[in-house]
């Protein structure tokens, strides 16, 4: 009954189980073990390109290191103003890059658009030392309002960067989620769409703390070795990351996992967004639901014992994570429909 | 037959257990949980003292944020030439302290000594902007050459340290092979000699991956939680880390796997250094041994798969580990022997 | 015919007077000399009350220093949208803070209001490590938009910054202007009205590089003497910098000069905005002026070879210094009649 | 009567009269000026190629610049021990270069040797994530010892660095007086010898605080603009830098002034070294002396007036300076010999 977030949840089965596998004998470390190497193969079919792979534990990690690789402390970050990058890593980003500047743009439902970043890159003094350059451009897919950007609309933020020079990253925490939503390849929602690097989520998603930094352009990696290091994310028992990884990615567990929690979410969002008052404050496109309830029903759910965030005055936000459990949305369900009775 | 390191082990069953039994049901997430909550009073139970604990996944982290903890980015650091803080972490101390200076100090055996680190701080001009300020000593224990401090020792080192007014750290990547080997009590090697952090170390003796920071001065610790999530080391699912952790101290399994290790090590160099031409390098205290061997024996050894490490000249280093097999060790021994003729 | 603006200027007579004379024999070097003395007393007098001073050289210098004094890496201050700490330094402030965070705010002719201020503090969850944590206000004294906050303006600012318990920054880079225009006494608008930290600027009024970070709260200087040396802003020949502050605030030489540079201002001001189809885009409370003018006007100006900037459309800026030439005034006032005729 | 340091002085008069001459008029701020465009010029000339120039006003901010430019993060810089980056600049190249690490070397009168810089570089495991790669050399010019490194001296060394993928910096704080003691061309001590960037240092030399940052290979100084920037050392009324320093070299001013000094700590030393119980410590290159003396005489000349440092021990230093009075000398000498009497 807990939809506070998907990071409330443990591991998927087959991961654990992939850890488990894993422990057997000795292997080599800091990375030099065959599971690391089988991973950069698995990813590098999944993406259908060769790839550069980076396994690290936190989202955060994956974020602030990648980021430090497309941008000079004198650069600048483009993001959404509800990004994660700049509203909950602590300043991450800007310890890594050595102070690199956020810049916050606007946009409904947690989507940039290129008209508006076109306007603040046409704005910028290119050139001039007075003010920091523009170096990055970081998109959330999901964004921080559950809503996924098409490929289209990938290709459109990321043409507006290269033509202004920047590289381009993508947040993707919930990558799954958005994947299993839009149906489309891996391929397709990145490097076919112009991204350069991508923070690959899977601890929201089944992992027990694994994510991956993959470099689409395998030349922007070259020095990132060094930077995980540094910033004491390289593990000595390595393969315990990747292997949470690799069964993560193998036979499309991934998909499945998000595809799961994608549709209790939409059961949710349904259910929900059919009671008298509630309105979606976003439309759902994976896992997450932002909605605006009567106060009445918010209480009723929370003494009742069910998990969620109360985000903006009446939004709440609930999110299905992969083993969400059907009856346990029922229940919510039931009870938020008495409640609004 | 791989002695490479005691890093390149898995975890032990009770630990890998632990993950298991952790994995059932949501758990709050960013270490408000309940086995972090357990983890805290656990070291508490065994350092005799309130402390602050902070779980993190890698030893870098811990002795980086530990350090940064302890120093301005105009302070300096003083440790041994050979520290790992100094020559394995590609500068994060340097990263995560904002720039401050380590000073490195010879000593025998890996080991500071009172005399050598009163000299050096007394060379220092105090309160004179130009130079850095001396900030923060940092012992290791297992030193890097396999040695353990004594009690005595390190309250000689930190009376100095208190006297100029530099904090301490001490780098415990392999703290549990120091008390089996001292016999001391956790408290005894710390806070009582003077100790205000502590890297616990867990993984090199049977985790995942999982260390933590301890303070015994709890006031140290005042902004840890900030720089610990900046640094992008606040694990999300951290009861895994915890959980971790939790077994490790549980009924004195740290102490145990340390002490299996300890004594394969010293099988491995009573029966090396009998030898002939063989001689320690360092006296063995812990589960390192290092040790001038004929060239003959080595690249036998090499030539039959065993793993280890060729450290300087003739001197190669051999590490037991928590698991490290006893048959093993006699078919090192045996094909030495035969090596040796 | 330059108003670009009062960086184009030299040195007033009385202060390049200063600097020959500080020129005879030998002085202990790194501010040990007669002249930094002296500056603190002066310094003190004008303030009325004892302050620590640090001369340094650049207007970025005093305010990156400044704030890196008032925030953690991971706090975040609060500035307007517009404030040179934001939009002209580089990154400056994220470089010398290690990478605490700026947060900017809208409000009208470049001026925090308490209401914008205390509503954005209201949002920040105060003690959660995900987000970095409100530390510094940082007021500039004159705005970017040319206006100058009253003394009852700061203090209702930065009674809101104490109460969320944040430290208060000015800039003063035109700090003499906007003295000179409110006729207030040093103190009024600065300590008394809740003020820290004050970058003291005088470049722009007439040194020829030299400003001075003055700290009202002593304590909060205690580690700047390594901030500053460590910056690479100590000089060596502080006498020189010190020299020019002390010419500056002796007999009330700065706010001489301002004060004819606001007169300038306001003349070219009033004449300005006679014109048909002129209006000012800020009340014009010191040197600066931002007025819109019809695009010939602009042009024919341009042409005639009068400097200023074209600041955003047909706004332009225009600003008065220590030694603008009342006639080059009448001069330019004479000319945009003609072209507006 | 002050022996203490060059930096005690003030400005020489022609340097002050360029000054006073760059104070008519305004000029275009922060570099856009003519006197810094004819500044490259100058030293373009001077060094015999085309170089990239960038004034500041310390040399911790020409070193620490320098440097940054040199190295990333995660590089090491190698230099003497007693080098001024590693002894006296409180952590600025740190500060400046993101964290890097110095890695000191020994080396007789304050000179490095191909064979130690060598054996070090031969010692680091490169492409090894674990430590810090080797990115620059850094040369002092005159070395902190007061010898200054012969045109063969410097290539040897250089010659190491480039095989192992160095860039050399030399921080030149006192290249004028190893200019003018070596006799040699300053492109011939520089890039000819395989140097990249030089710090080149006028301050001590009759300047009243300028120095200059002189790329030879240009493409390093790509993007230091923004590194000038962002370390608040880009002055707004860069005239006043850029006069100076066109003056220093104007008609071999710079090398007049140095030889004075030369000659001046020349017979301070014949002097001080013929008495009884002396012995220089150092060669004696330039305008340093590096002495001991018998404490009596030290005692005696410190209460006779005489400013001087106590360096080590019985040693002690003296420093003439561009402006050393022969008188002074003379008496200092007289003063001594009575001592030693």
């Amino acid at each position: 009954m807990n939809f506070m977030s998907d990071n409330v949840t443990g591991a998927a089965p087959e991961i654990l189980d992939a850890i488990v596998k894993a422990n057997g004998g000795t292997a080599p470390s800091y990375g030099n073990d065959d599971w690391t190497k089988r991973l950069t193969q698995s990813l590098s079919d999944l993406f259908e390109r060769d790839v550069a792979v980076f396994p690290v534990a936190t989202g955060t990690a994956a974020n602030a290191l990648a980021l430090a690789a497309l941008t000079p402390p004198w650069g600048s970050i483009y993001c959404h103003a509800e990004a994660h990058i700049q509203a909950d890593e602590c300043g991450a980003p800007e310890m890594f890059t050595g102070g690199a500047k956020l810049v916050t743009l606007p946009g409904e439902h947690g989507k940039l658009t290129p008209s508006t970043l076109s306007a603040a890159l046409d704005r910028v003094h290119k050139g001039f030392v007075h003010v920091v350059q523009p170096a990055a451009l970081s998109l959330s897919q999901l964004t921080e309002c559950g809503t996924a950007y098409s490929p289209a609309e990938v290709a459109a933020l990321t043409a507006v960067a290269r033509h202004h020079g920047l590289r381009v990253h993508m947040d993707g925490a919930r990558f799954a989620n958005a994947v299993a939503s839009l149906g489309c390849s891996p391929a397709d929602i990145t490097w076919r769409a112009g991204v350069d690097v991508l923070s690959f989520g899977a601890t929201k998603n089944g992992a027990l703390g694994a994510e991956a930094v993959v470099f689409f352009d395998r030349e922007l990696s070259e020095n990132f070795g060094y930077r995980r290091k540094r910033a004491a994310h390289l593990f000595s028992k390595m393969r315990f990351l990747s292997a949470q990884l690799e069964a993560y990615v193998q036979g499309g567990l991934w998909l499945r996992l998000a595809g799961h929690a994608n549709r209790m979410a939409m059961r949710l969002a349904d259910g929900l967004s059919a009671l008298p008052g509630a309105h979606l404050a976003h439309p759902v496109d994976g896992n997450e639901i932002f909605i605006a309830l009567p106060e009445p029903v918010i209480a009723g759910l929370e003494a009742a014992g069910f998990g969620f965030y109360r985000w903006d005055g009446n939004v709440v936000r609930l999110v299905a994570a992969w083993n969400s459990d059907e009856a346990a949305v029922e229940a919510l369900l039931t009870a938020a429909r008495r409640l609004a009775g």
